[in-house]
């Protein structure tokens, strides 16, 4: 947090500057449900990360995700590639947390065929900082699984907020 | 372009006040190719998407689109929700351009398995505006496919860029 100069920055910088990028999660309301086994297998995977990432377990989050593992998340760099990069991305940002995160998903849309899934989503994710502060906001999410001997894994998360076309700003306050 | 108020906001804000997402393309050093057919056949769609966005060719663009396309642009809103949206959002864009769009990608990714498939790449996206100004942007770029009635067609498109941790900038001058 060291890097946040003012309070003005802090209220933007906070959801962003913390925020790894996450696997889409599976509560909540899904607009399409496809119905067969893998889609089935790949909500119980997700249901598995969202117990992890709301009791900001490292280990239980990581545990969805593949090796090669390439992420498109909403801070720079443009990628992270592999899980070790992802790994320390996670690890940053729940230690400026404290207490339970929350998870709220929306137009949860689950695919699969053959070895290949995919979730998109949004995403609602708040908690409290360490300093005391509440972070809030609406994230697009996208996740590419593949079944790898016999077990799904995340492949590809795709994490953003789209950014204003008169300022340039990231838009964090946007509710679907 | 009214909206643009000064030479500053200008830099930032065509690569993204013009941008309507764009299916993930297909050429350039590709880094994985896995060579199935459905590969080889979303490969030959996003060659052909691209030969139409080069062109400005509307038409040709949204060919690949299937009607419930579910889209996360790199402007708001947080998501466009069919065909009919993105095909405005890809018409005021090309509107915006003079002379033909120029588009490299950089580790690209294509799978499939089954009626799903997946690309993702970096994508740089150039070309130069009415005004005769230039603009250059590097994305990130997620897009999904079905198989549909024998076609692959694109169902969602994630496009993004990474927010500046310190500023809340969207950032477009990043180089992978």
């Amino acid at each position: 947090m060291k890097l946040l100069r003012s309070s003005r920055l802090l209220s933007v910088a906070v959801c962003f500057s913390l925020w790894p990028g996450v696997a889409a999660s599976a509560q909540a309301q899904p607009k399409h449900i496809m119905g067969n086994a893998s889609e089935a297998e790949i909500r119980a995977l997700l249901h598995k990360w969202e117990a992890a990432f709301s009791a900001r377990d490292l280990d239980g989050v990581m545990a969805i995700y593949a090796p090669g593992v390439v992420t498109y998340d909403v801070t720079p760099p443009l990628q992270y590639e592999g899980k070790d990069a992802y790994r320390t991305d996670f690890a940053e940002y729940f230690a400026n947390y404290t207490g339970p995160l929350s998870v709220e998903s929306r137009d949860v849309h689950v695919m699969a065929s053959g070895n290949l899934g995919v979730v998109m989503e949004l995403q609602h994710v708040s908690g409290t900082l360490t300093n005391g502060q509440k972070t809030s906001v609406w994230l697009r999410v996208t996740s590419v699984f593949r079944k790898i001997n016999g077990n799904w894994l995340d492949v590809h998360d795709h994490v953003s907020v789209p950014v204003d076309m008169h300022t340039g700003q990231g838009q964090i306050d946007l509710v679907p």
